[in-house]
């Protein structure tokens, strides 16, 4: 059993254990009573019977995405992963956070071609079942929209979930053809160092990517955990990028071009770029930086009682492994480090855990990652002084949720 | 590119590379004309807009799980995981096998209570709130019912798809409380044993763990796949047993008591036992041995043309993580090493894949996977030798696939 609360405890948190000992404030069972093994309902008739296709609970329909829609632009828009809502790293492919600018396009697979052309040794195309013959690839990743955790640009700190705050990040296992293979096989022109990858809806959203990646470990996907693309995913088949901004992982990808110059498109000049202090503009930002955050406990949730609690989040970094997670729960004073779930991969979601005390009292909870290449988080207010008043796009610094004497977590700048 | 087709390759097998350098094969694509690369339709007006919980393709109808229920009995039956339509380890929730043997119960989560009596200390119950507070662990781990390919007993071969053989088996992310803080909270009394756990469906299924799994790496799971369990695997609550057969991974479980002997319930006495040639019963055979099927190609499926195919399939063993995999693809005489797709994770499922180079030619696919404690699989004709003729659980021998010179698939004993 832990000794618990010293004067060094750093606000309650309890080394960088992830659980405690059994019995160490966990007495939160209630002593039994026989009305408390009464034979529930279930027991006294047969239940329901098989579906070729489960679906959630009903008592889980708060579970879903948050949806923000432009009405003036039907399509446009994103919906939010509820992140403070999920464990583990897999996010569910129906709650997989979507931001699109045209709407999701009605695919028939039969129908649907991919198209490689510009500075190849001989275009080609490829259906649906063509594809399904190369040698496949797969890989748990995340992905996270640049425009992720926009909202703490804000002078103001918004006061909604974790969810709908950061939630423009999920992670699935991803099932694709390496798109080296494809490249390979229409034969690039010396020259050829821009890949410009378009999409098949309203408006054919297209993204210049650096051959070299294109080349690494780009993968054209088919399948998302375990299954066939969702429509908002892509269906039949997206980019997967691995560990860059979300917009290059193109969605019902329909046309591949090799190019010498990038296409500059609308999503790589006028979006997805910052005005910096300095009146240059921040473009073809595509690493995510290292980035967490707590989903519990987070803004939205109360702790009812006093006693030992499991702080845990999620961390990720778009350069390669997460190596460490601190967390902190005195604003930054002291921070110990967590533990993670393993396996840890690279470019994917980690999850790290952590025991805390609370004993009622005001706390100022944060976390901070490194990853395997000393990257690390700023704190907020570093973030904003070196990308100005214009930060629109990449926000990694740290965030902080307060909790109050009540149990109730706000988010808050400190 | 690799050099292609000599006399001592295996029928084929291309060395462990899982996937051939570009060009070696793969020229599966079509010369790009224009008209390849017509505008599709979705391109041409706004799609469909946002929604909080998403769902498969319409297209993808076929990708369903296989049922079989028993008329006679209201909610007895099972429901096989499509294995030959999916890719990667883990398995949609949607599609995780199904077995159960009094329907699934519809549970309100407010009302349920977990209770823990017999041998303890002090009996206790938890409501889902109050396990809620209790630290949390995750992994990705497969569940194996006992009876899975229990066809492969039979005289002939049975011809049906590989899901529908083997897909009593799926992989997903678990997370739930570890189950030895609860037993430590209620205090075991000495000689306490065995832990029975007793699902809240119809007929009470029960199962007796003994205590020495269940105090190491046993738990409570409450989500799946990141989000709250589904109704048939449990909702609100199961037990997840690493590496031992499903039936213990008793769902909507309500009751847990230890005790100093098993119950000799229905399933571990009349079930899941198998009486064998020395007329006793094979009892308690709680780990699931190492295993491995080939899911693509596979019964069902078609290879249309002659070419580089990816063969690949999936592998796991309960003792621990998988070591090796190797195919052969003439029946057994001579095998080749696969690739296996990291990170390998212990109790997990593990993906293989390797290069085959199909001429025409008639074969006979089969693979082996071998796990870190030395076990293997089989072949079919020794585990029957040794387990006699009234098999009919734990089937892990060596699966054969015919792959004739039209390219059909079929399932064959060889």
């Amino acid at each position: 059993m832990l000794s618990l609360m010293t004067a060094r405890d750093g606000n309650g948190l309890l080394s960088r254990r992830h659980f405690v000992a059994g019995g160490a404030g966990l007495l939160v069972a209630t002593p039994a009573a026989l009305a408390g093994l009464d034979l529930p309902p279930g027991m006294t008739r047969p239940g329901g019977g098989f579906g070729v296709y489960g679906q959630p609970s009903p008592h889980e329909k708060h579970t879903a995405r948050a949806i923000a829609a432009n009405r003036d632009l039907p399509g446009n828009g994103v919906s939010w992963t509820p992140l403070q809502d999920l464990e583990g790293i897999i996010t569910p492919s129906g709650l997989h956070f979507e931001r699109h600018h045209g709407g999701v396009p009605a695919i028939d697979p039969a129908q649907h071609r991919l198209g490689l052309h510009g500075r190849v040794g001989k275009p080609l195309t490829w259906t649906v079942a063509e594809l399904l013959r190369y040698p496949r690839v797969t890989r748990q990743l995340f992905i996270e929209c640049g425009g992720n955790s926009n909202s703490l640009w804000n002078a103001e700190p918004r006061q909604t979930s974790a969810g709908a705050m950061h939630g423009l990040a999920s992670c699935s296992e991803w099932t694709g053809v390496p798109l080296r293979l494809l490249l390979e096989e229409a034969g690039a022109e010396k020259g050829a160092t821009w890949l410009i990858a378009e999409g098949a809806d309203a408006g054919g959203l297209h993204l210049s990517i650096p051959m070299k990646k294109a080349m690494d470990d780009c993968m054209l996907a088919l399948w998302q955990n375990g299954e066939r693309l969702r429509p908002e995913q892509g269906y039949p088949m997206r980019l997967v990028v691995p560990g860059w901004e979300g917009v290059t992982h193109v969605k019902w990808l329909h046309r591949l071009e090799l190019a010498s110059e990038p296409a500059m498109s609308r999503f790589e000049t006028g979006r997805y770029t910052d005005l910096l202090p300095s009146g240059k503009a921040r473009q073809f930002s595509f690493v995510i930086e290292p980035k967490s955050v707590i989903t519990s406990p987070s803004p939205g949730q109360l702790l009812r009682d006093k006693g030992v609690y499991q702080i845990s989040g999620l961390a990720w970094s778009g350069r390669g492994a997460v190596k460490k997670v601190e967390v902190s729960a005195d604003g930054g004073k002291t921070w110990v480090q967590a533990a993670l779930d393993g396996p840890v991969q690279r470019q994917c979601f980690t999850r790290f855990r952590i025991a805390w005390q609370w004993r009622g009292q005001a706390a100022l909870l944060k976390s901070r990652v490194t990853d395997d290449t000393g990257a690390s988080q700023p704190e907020r207010s570093a973030l904003v002084a070196e990308r100005g008043r214009h930060g629109e796009f990449q926000f990694n610094g740290i965030v902080c949720w307060a909790v109050d004497e009540d149990g109730e977590v706000s988010h808050v700048y400190a």
